[in-house]
């Protein structure tokens, strides 16, 4: 399925995804493309030619069911299970990440949070032990994690990927501000804050 | 400008950009726009394509010159001057964020935060006092700050989103899981982990 589906459709599903979650909490039942797109600001054609990838959703004139394109979507997204992750560098950010209470209901669960500094190693963030990077390759084995957040400076961010490719990772958010460069097959997406704040900029422009 | 160019090759700038920071710092003077793609995962015909909207930047067979692409992407997107941020929220993601030393090398640097939160309000984070949500208009006023960054519970995003705006903030970098509706001419960017992960775990699927 995966290869005839643009990626970019792909990108564009948790984001419907995470709208149809906030009409379920508001117990509606029933929502419609032009809804979700005026939501998100992306038009109601873009979103039908997404959904029909995956076959007939709506019925015309009906909208969509929002439980069942919930549903739906978390299954094509595989979050209808729970994703155990690892997080790379206890820092500020690995230490935000630790604490955040939004993966579980979202399909992830932060296991384990590993460094390499001496100071950081045994203490404790949000319960997590802080583990040293030689643990990795063990719990990531032993508890048959695909997933890693990676939030390490730059300058360690493409050894720490290689550790956790060689370890059995296969997804991994990477927030240094540095491309990564993996095998095949492994997962790579990218949060860096300034990569956003430039774009912005663009049209900010001399004011 | 803006007009003429779509989005998505804005969108795509600032990661050249970083790239060719990464070069200057490892003293490379000259880059291709093969080099560039191999590193970045992108068409060399596709960079190309990009950099022409903006004129041409490499000579036919002789590649780019690293410090005056470097110099003119950082005009292009206007990170050529320092933009004063506020962040909105001081929990954890907002202290990591006041706390993030890689914001000043790149065009950006916080210069206030604040929080509703009397516990918080008063407190310092990073030499920064968390100043209360009314203090924000008289400060963005001041100090003619066109930037923001929101790292509050998606409840009160919205609320903080139109605060921010009638302040004068044209620029909202949301992390909160959720979406805002801004008037036109106010740019919104989204940080979600949990949009990257899903983008990810289709292509892991059952494993």
């Amino acid at each position: 399925m995966s290869d005839e589906i643009p990626d970019i459709v792909i990108g564009r599903l948790p984001i419907y995804l995470r709208a149809l979650t906030q009409l379920a909490t508001s117990e509606r039942q029933v929502t419609s493309s032009r809804e979700l797109g005026e939501y998100l600001g992306i038009s109601s054609a873009q979103i039908r030619k997404d959904l029909s990838h995956f076959g007939g959703f709506g019925k015309q004139g009906t909208g969509y069911h929002v439980e069942t394109l919930y549903n739906k979507l978390r299954e094509i997204l595989y979050v209808d299970t729970q994703w155990a992750m690892v997080v790379i560098g206890a820092g500020d950010l690995g230490h935000a990440l630790a604490h955040y209470r939004g993966f579980q209901s979202r399909g992830f669960e932060v296991v384990a949070v590993f460094d390499n500094s001496l100071e950081r190693i045994g203490k404790k963030t949000n319960g997590y032990e802080i583990q040293p990077m030689d643990q990795l390759a063990k719990i990531v084995a032993e508890k048959n994690i695909k997933v890693a957040m990676l939030a390490v400076p730059a300058e360690n961010a493409q050894k720490a990927a290689e550790q956790l490719v060689e370890a059995g990772i296969r997804a991994i958010l990477n927030y240094a501000p540095t491309n990564l460069i993996v095998p095949e097959g492994v997962q790579v997406q990218y949060i860096d804050p300034v990569i956003e704040l430039q774009h912005m900029t663009f049209y900010l422009g001399d004011t």
